[in-house]
């Protein structure tokens, strides 16, 4: 089956086919570091069984449902909820479309983490169609019953050593609660996502921060108190296994403004009289200031920018957010990070993790950056380009500038569980393949090449994210 | 011969080449769909023979022109007429000049169309240079004024099951007419391209407007009628084959005002008044009319953005247009269509190609944008892209994130009849490399790569334009 | 050794080996032209011996400092000098660090040139390490007082026919007049880079000024004055050898006011009155002066485009420019050049080489633009990427628009004498590389490859910069 070729990925020809392959046997086995993603923590605090087939594959994967959308299919006949509560399809029959159209998937990412965790959850080695649809939705849905399957046990076959999750400023953190209690903390944990205080373009800003500060027990109408009151949630956080931060924001733009500008801006906020570029200079600002609180207490800063979220009108209000429609722009890193880096990019507390939509920004902007700053790394090819030719992009255009040992080894970033360790062997397939043609092309030793390969397949990850 | 060895432009090394050549014998004698291009209807419409080489090969290839104005030889010399009537090189002449310097194409496109048109259309297999230019231009000459390089004729040797040209919006059909009126309409058709009364940075543009509004009995200085005389005129076309509509425009951007502003702007253009503010928003609010009008009568629409026109001022006065100086920027999808998209992207009936000359927009936007919006696809590459390196970046950086079949296939997009199968030839060997290198690194199924071959050589093209 | 494998950087399958290999072979021997660096002319003037290792290696080397930055090394520790006069490291400290740290440099271009300059003038074939480090400093050391490392007997053995140096337009070119008596001048060669009196940003502008119109004497506060001034200077760097001038700008943006606005331009900058946006117009009119300057006198005019410098205020502050914090940005060509183009870009002795640090310019700007107007042609690619993979991505995209023959061939631009052989080697093996990979693929035949590689390795540089 070609899906499953245990050379699948790796250069076709000689000598880098055999090189990656050997490079390959010494990483497959590591133990898995997932330090982002939107993984559910309920699953890991509860560990209950998943409901069916298609609410573990279709309905969560804005990357199939978005193709097959594409090709007009309607989200109605994919199962997909509605917020006025009218009738979506069942799971199978939402499972029938998906098998009877996956030939459109020839090629894509999803095909590979599909047809990886159907093999190594399910054992299932037919391809996906309308004529096995039914057998296969019957096999994993019989599966799913079975212990081998529960949340936790997926986390120990996959061998994920640690994951952590992503909840915002006002989320409570029950699940990591009950994990603390029962012990199970710090394998997963959770990250510091304050976009909900910290992006005034979400119609709730004003509720948002009036909570924030009740929930951290500060006046946040002050700006010194709004400082204090996300220096009190990452302490909460960190109680909670954070090691990291985590901002999703449409650009990289920082800005270093004086006190009573920022108050004055906060007031505004507040009083929801805020411009859109009152919004983008307030995000700015707090991009900053995360920088600085990072610098105090450790935690690692990932900036994801760049996404135009929710282009479709349409299906956000029908259906809501997360479901395909958001597209990446033009990023400037190098002018957007100026502020933040003016006023704290030498500390050596401080550390940076960079993701981008923008593959121009590669080689002309994120590889001399984290080339040149302490703080600054490159996080891994990000949502639409964590594929093998957008990691074959990725390597080609920041090794050279940045070396290896810049690079935060990778994210999965995914919400799909199964879909994680075939993530990880995208990578590090694409790595072997990658250091193996170079050390074909006699520019790397293969020594080095053993040690990169292990390097950003485990032991990158875990140094980005200070995870001890 | 190098230029005309069979197996040229394949992977160079094993398994992926054997995969290649297995795949291009399946696709290499399919029928030519040429859905967008620039040939003279009155060659169809006549099929009288072509007058000479030079005006054949040389004159009309911007291409090739340019090469050589680039290395310093005068157009005057290259027999390009002049708008004062000097006097300029006879074609034999020019034809000299062409052959003497045709090392400057090594490595060009330009170069293999050439080789490609001479081979299959003359039986020439010596390399165009200062000893042969004689030997060559005479017996292409000779060979002008047989029945086998009449053009009807040629389409038939080059197996174009249908062509579609390119018309203006006042343009009366004349040469359509008479394929209609023979019978010869449907495999020859023409294309709406309103560009000469949607661009207000045109001198005529009011004049245009004028005359637009006579032709279509229709009152053009009110919105209304304005939207009216377009959808009469699509009919018109419709009439004579066509089954699309194209627009080149300088960006992508789309508006969706309010009629009282959209009267107010059509007001300031009709009085040449208008800004290139108000230009580029008439353009952009005209893109979105023809939108709505394809949901209407279903043409398809084409969107080819981001060409700086007639960067040569000097150039431009002293021969006009369409002759080297046009340079690509950089274009915005995301951004630009938002408007569109927001007011009938969801439309059913809606199809619209994006084309572009920034290719940085490829992974970034065209290809999310068309694997979320049913209404959108991804033309082929376009311009100076239509190479075997911009094909080979264009599937690298589309099909991961759109799939195969987002894709528009193929367009020629030419002036140049000769260079038609000698262009369609390049694609259909780059995708059979293409799908080569995945199936020989074991990410596609051989059958998949099959069908797939097939579909973006043939039918993908038929099914993006709808052509029955 | 990998590093030093006589195979190193060429394709690593057949057959794209063994041509690039033979290719190889017919340029390997070929003397050096490096028409644009900045190696210091004191140097060849007086042919002195270079102090030690490290601020042979290493001080003077930012891309080697800032990869040791990045990963947390201290400028003070690499005994990078301080503007306070502070103490920092020795050289052989400083040496021991960073060879304790050369596994950072694995797939970087610097360990390239690092390991082919200690080997090809030392003879060190071990690889830099803690445990070499002291070993490899000491045979460095011994080495550097014998005659063979003496900087004219470095040009020799390396085979350099002709280095240019850069110098700004107050520069009195004492070095150069040195080897004018000497006989030396024209090996060695002076290049105008009058950043020092065109860009209004520097805080020396006004005094700057006032010199350029003493050591010209002409009167720098007319308009007329100011450019009879740059006329003087040009002459007389021309009687030191010069071929070129050299413009470091942060856009390609040009203009072309009328004399008015250009008095009242200059009047401001002079006054200390000018805004960002005066300073930026100042430049960008000053471009066009000196293409029209070049038209006059034949220089050669090279733009260096797109590097957002001192984007760390404290490293400025605390040890001065040129040490790594220097990032690109995006830059637009195709807009920026079109006053300059508009003047006198069709005139028959301009020539205008182009340089990007944005490779998205190159495809859609770069590769058009010089394949239209035979004034432009394209530079090598420039700083962070004339790297084995940037030399990949630059040839992948220009070559089938602009041809070969309007590119510029290779410029090492360097400050490091010894990675003057290191760098051309690199440029040969990868274009012999391309080469074959084309050849390969029966897109090129073999006698043109040759012909192109020779051209490219050699003579492509003193044609483009009009070295007799």
């Amino acid at each position: 089956m070609t899906h499953l070729h245990p050379d699948r990925l790796f250069p076709a020809s000689e000598p880098a086919q055999t090189i990656a392959r050997q490079l390959y046997a010494e990483v497959q086995g590591l133990p898995l570091i997932s330090p982002h993603g939107h993984t559910d923590p309920a699953w890991f605090a509860n560990n209950a069984r998943f409901s069916d087939p298609a609410s573990l594959f279709l309905t969560p994967d804005h990357y199939v449902l978005r193709m097959l959308r594409s090709r007009g299919l309607s989200y109605d006949d994919l199962g997909v909820p509605r917020k006025d509560g009218g009738p979506v399809a069942s799971g199978r029959d939402a499972w029938r479309l998906f098998a009877a159209n996956y030939h459109l998937f020839a090629g894509t990412p999803s095909k590979t983490w599909v047809d990886h965790s159907l093999m190594a959850a399910f054992g299932i080695e037919e391809e996906l169609s309308a004529q096995t649809a039914d057998a296969i939705y019957d096999r994993i849905d019989a599966a799913l019953a079975t212990p081998d399957l529960l949340p936790r046990a997926i986390l120990d076959s996959a061998k994920v050593e640690v994951i952590a999750t992503t909840e915002f400023a006002l989320d409570t953190l029950l699940h990591h609660q009950k994990m603390k209690a029962d012990g199970y903390l710090g394998r997963v944990r959770t990250t510091y996502r304050p976009d909900d205080v910290t992006d005034p373009s979400r119609p709730a800003i004003a509720e948002n921060l009036q909570k924030f500060g009740e929930l951290a027990g500060e006046d946040i109408t002050r700006w010194a108190g709004l400082i204090n009151a996300h220096r009190n949630r990452r302490d909460y956080f960190r109680q909670h296994g954070a090691v990291a931060t985590d901002h999703g924001v449409p650009t990289a733009n920082t800005a270093d403004l004086p006190l009573v500008e920022k108050q004055a801006l906060l007031d505004r906020v507040l009083a929801g009289s805020h411009t859109a570029e009152d919004a983008e200079l307030f995000r700015a600002q707090m991009l900053t200031e995360m920088a600085l609180l990072a610098v105090e207490d450790g935690m690692v800063m990932q900036i994801h920018a760049g996404s135009r979220r929710n282009t479709d009108p349409l299906l956000l209000a029908e259906r809501g957010t997360d479901l395909g429609a958001d597209i990446p722009g033009t990023t400037d890193y190098v002018n957007g990070l100026r502020a933040l880096l003016a006023r704290c990019g030498n500390e050596p507390n401080l550390r940076v993790i960079m993701f981008v939509l923008d593959e121009t920004t590669y080689a002309r902007e994120l590889a001399p950056m984290a080339g040149y700053w302490p703080s600054l790394m490159i996080g891994p090819p990000w949502w639409f380009h964590d594929s093998p030719q957008g990691i074959r992009r990725y390597l080609d255009q920041v090794v050279e500038t940045a070396g290896f040992y810049n690079l935060a080894g990778f994210n999965d970033d995914t919400r799909a569980l199964l879909s994680i360790p075939a993530r990880h062997d995208v990578w590090r397939r694409e790595v072997c393949g990658f250091l193996g043609r170079w050390v074909g092309e006699n520019r790397l030793s293969r020594s080095s090449a053993t040690d990169i390969a292990k390097h950003l397949s485990y032991q990158a990850a875990k140094d980005a994210y200070r995870i001890k």
